[in-house]
């Protein structure tokens, strides 16, 4: 019981030596690759460095009490940021105590949304966000953080939230561009995309165990910002208009609360809303694949109460909205955390260096973070996802599309209501105009099959049709005039076949149709049958008087429609 | 082809003195009926008097050149009226020259919006009316336009929008009563509903012909109008506090242009796309139902570009939006309308009426304009229907329940909006977690049923799976686990087989999600089939490299894989 509330205690209780060993060394590796990121990510979404490390710690323990995944790694993840920046961005100015208040609101809302979620079961919602507008978002996102960040790469000063701005701010500055911050930001970025690439292979070649090559390739990001802080430190690279991130504040922040204002809450809470389920979507997806791995179970559900405790914790924190990483996940599973106690040793981590080791990173320039944010982020862009979905299905591709140019042109938000908004209308369409197809037996089996697609056999006094949908008030009237007019376009057809098999559901308006249909057929003097009606469906339909109403009958298969319609007493 | 953009040189045409006969009949009978009930709904709308006149004449023309319907009888009707008030109430005074421009404005926007849907082709669009929905809409319409009607029944002021608004103002000002307002009203509504429900089976038994009996309780509302008119002439009961419409001024209105405003537009176009919506699906199923009965055919689209034309008429003759009104067309197919020209006719009445009549209505009681719209719209109240809806559907239930609930207590138009979104809403949840059915074949023969329902035979090894929905993005995922959850449940099953006769089609979330479950079944040592693939569906398959991972095969019927399946080298 205490288990259901609490998963911790089931596994603490389970606890031993070798899963400590596994936890401890995934800790180390992670601790290692997400010091930088949470200090680039922090810039990504407008705040001071040290508000990333923030959101490296409390969240981490959060998620550990409560979440199911034994690998998923929590913190400040890339397009959580974006969206963070340009929620907060609209109602307070960057480097402002309200801007940074309204982030620890925003990670208070989200956390307060995801339990709300988790405790009435909701986390099926999540699956509204369809594989090819999730891939949409991501990818565009990308783009957009990778070209956002492009002004710390040269140097100079550029805003806006949608791509055409960011550029033309970008196009705008390029003559301020400051030559040692560009030769810092391609060095950096030269270098991380090689290690990425090519560093793994390499010292796999030279003998390096797996493990210890991934480690060490992981760990590139940490080399180009030792690097980097050296080159500025030994040539005052500061003074020659080098951007570095400067003071960090030394220490573990007080607890917080986030600001009680209605108002602002009341502004914030779509972001929130929208934030809490991109971030859960991307969190569980791969929570259950790395769980798939280890034959381990990860419930959507209680996913929702981890990632909540997370971000509520991120809000009493001093942090901003953060989720479960996909790379970082990745590397904290492959390392062998056997448990979320990983997650709670990483904090431990985060906070030594907190504490002791922020002054270290004060000549750390800006490009390099950018740098480690271009890299991570162009791994997530995929451009072939286009491609690969158009070729098969031009809806799925049409929201895919849709998602991108809005996320690029407007913004993150309005690219994901449009990406979602758009999803569901066009299966409604698809659903508004169903596939339907004329069936006959194929000879020598109870098999019937439409009569474009194969040699089948027909009576002429029956028409026999297959509607390939549910029958509800999108199709309903459609349908009626549909049926009736191939009913009547044959004078020698006098038994019309619905034939059921599709149809999982028939609603009060397509009922109402149906009724109509039975009426206008007697009228032209045409039976109106039913077969392979659904258990569910003939349910209820046994209640209702279309059936006392009908002028045919309800056969169990087609077959029997077949065999009875074929009789000499049907056949006038 | 000239047929195609102006039916009426189709009918024209063809035209004859029967034709000609059996129109005129019709229009006189309608332009009887008219002539209270268009300045009832003017009334009701917060407009004078006239205006109802005016919307009863150009829009009856426009509609005749473009529209497809023989008997709609276009004209103000109580619903569209009491939208309108809602609509133009929120941006002007009642009364003001404001009101009567804004009136003029909406029917210009429901015009054009009526036509560019028809232009598209998107008459579609109204089928997301779902007919519990369009039901409890009129339902909750009528009740709230009979309380709103009261207060001239009482003869006191009340305002407001919403039932508890109208309730509260009648009763907080039910001490103001005018005694012979009351008299008036309750006997002219007492009146109108014996005729309405007595007297034509009574002048029927007195052996009068069904027409003539229809059309002499037709004409109940004119003799409530001449008597009550006379009481107030005779007794000079205005001078006693009954409320009169008053003078009407006298003639045709010079033609009007809707205010170019582009804020004002911008503020009503939302009012202008419900109120077109609304009014476009109450007329073509009224049309419908009517050509039915004559064997004659009406387009959807072109209803739409005739109900277009009308409003854009009512614009320019200074009327308010226009729509096909039930009773009105019931009367006019009865009374032998052949062709639209009895709309034209019709029209011509109204201009006499307009022209020479308006004096004689100056002493009518508001009171008997308010009994006419009361016994009018409590005929639309149904509330039986959610009784019958509740025993057949809980979610189309619930979806008309809450129209009701919001029209009631927020308005019209968020009653609407409600109605429709909660439908699409409840669509999508049962579809997200479909019904599903492990089946077996009815012994002797090629069917396969649920196994709970048939008694049928089914193989140990095996797990055959019917899913009753398309395999789409909001269910893909939770079907994923529940396959593989079933499949794993028995160690004994090494085969699932997917029966697909009811997947009308495959996005490319649900395709992700069965490559992922094949994957996953193949880890645990077990193979993966289906069966029934739709045409369609294979279609799209066959370009997947889905098709070449899977580990099973593609059986054309369930009774192939049944087959296959039992023989020995399947069983190991």
């Amino acid at each position: 019981m205490l288990e259901k509330i609490l998963p911790c205690t089931g596994w603490l209780r389970r606890y031993d030596r070798e899963a400590f060993q596994g936890d401890l060394l995934a800790a180390v590796i992670v601790t290692i690759m997400l010091i930088p990121q949470s200090l680039a990510y922090a810039l990504l979404a407008g705040l001071p460095p040290e508000v990333g490390l923030y959101a490296s710690m409390l969240p981490l323990v959060g998620y550990a009490l409560f979440g199911s995944s034994n690998a998923l790694a929590v913190g400040p993840v890339a397009v959580v940021s974006l969206m963070t920046a340009a929620a907060v961005g609209e109602f307070a100015a960057t480097g402002s105590p309200e801007y940074a208040a309204a982030a620890i609101a925003l990670a208070f809302l989200s956390g307060l949304f995801l339990i709300v979620l988790g405790l009435l079961r909701l986390g099926f919602l999540a699956s509204l966000l369809s594989h090819p507008v999730i891939s949409g978002f991501i990818t565009a996102s990308g783009l957009l953080i990778a070209a956002s960040q492009m002004k710390h790469i040269l140097g100079i000063s550029a805003s806006g939230h949608t791509m055409p701005e960011i550029v033309g701010s970008l196009v705008a500055g390029i003559d301020q561009t400051n030559l040692p911050t560009l030769l810092i930001g391609i060095g950096a970025t030269a270098f991380l995309f090689w290690v990425r690439k090519k560093l793994k292979p390499l010292l796999r070649k030279m003998g390096l165990g797996p493990l210890l090559a991934d480690s060490i390739a992981k760990a590139g990001p940490v080399a180009a910002v030792i690097v980097t802080i050296l080159l500025v430190d030994g040539f005052g690279l500061d003074q020659d208009g080098v951007k570095i991130v400067g003071d960090i504040p030394q220490g573990i922040p007080p607890l917080t609360m986030p600001p009680v204002d209605l108002d602002l809450w009341l502004d914030l809470l779509p972001s929130a809303i929208l934030i809490s389920i991109v971030g859960f979507v991307e969190s569980v997806s791969v929570a259950q694949t790395l769980a798939a791995k280890r034959r381990e179970r990860v419930s959507a559900d209680r996913e929702l109460l981890g990632l909540g405790a997370a971000n509520i914790a991120a809000a009493f924190g001093g942090g901003y909205p953060v989720t479960g990483g996909f790379a970082r996940s990745v590397v904290n599973f492959d390392a062998g955390a056997r448990t979320p106690l990983a997650g709670v040793l990483t904090a431990v981590g985060i906070g030594f260096t907190a504490l002791f080791l922020t002054p270290l990173f004060q000549n750390l320039p800006k490009a390099t973070l950018a740098a480690t944010i271009i890299v991570a982020v162009l791994s997530l862009v995929d451009l072939g996802a286009l491609k690969r979905i158009w070729a098969y299905s031009k809806s799925d591709f049409i929201a895919m599309a849709a998602t991108i140019v809005a996320v690029l042109g407007v913004g993150v938000e309005a690219g994901i209501i449009l990406g979602v908004s758009l999803s569901l209308i066009l299966f409604l369409v698809r659903s508004a105009r169903p596939h339907m197809a004329v069936v006959g037996q194929v000879p020598g089996t109870e098999h019937f099959r439409n009569i474009k697609r194969h040699q089948v056999t027909t009576l002429d006094n029956v028409l026999s049709v297959r509607v390939d949908e549910s029958l509800y008030f999108a199709n309903a009237r459609w349908l009626e005039e549909k049926l009736y007019d191939m009913a009547v376009a044959d004078t020698k057809i006098k038994h019309v076949v619905l034939m059921c098999s599709a149809v999982n559901a028939i609603d009060a308006s397509a009922l109402e149709s149906l009724e109509a249909l039975v009426e206008r057929l007697k009228t032209a003097g045409i039976f109106f049958h039913l077969s392979e009606v659904k258990g569910p469906v003939m349910d209820k339909l046994k209640d209702t008087h279309f059936l006392h109403d009908l002028t045919g009958k309800v056969f169990l298969s087609q077959q029997d429609a077949f065999n009875t319609l074929r009789q000499s007493q049907y056949r006038e």
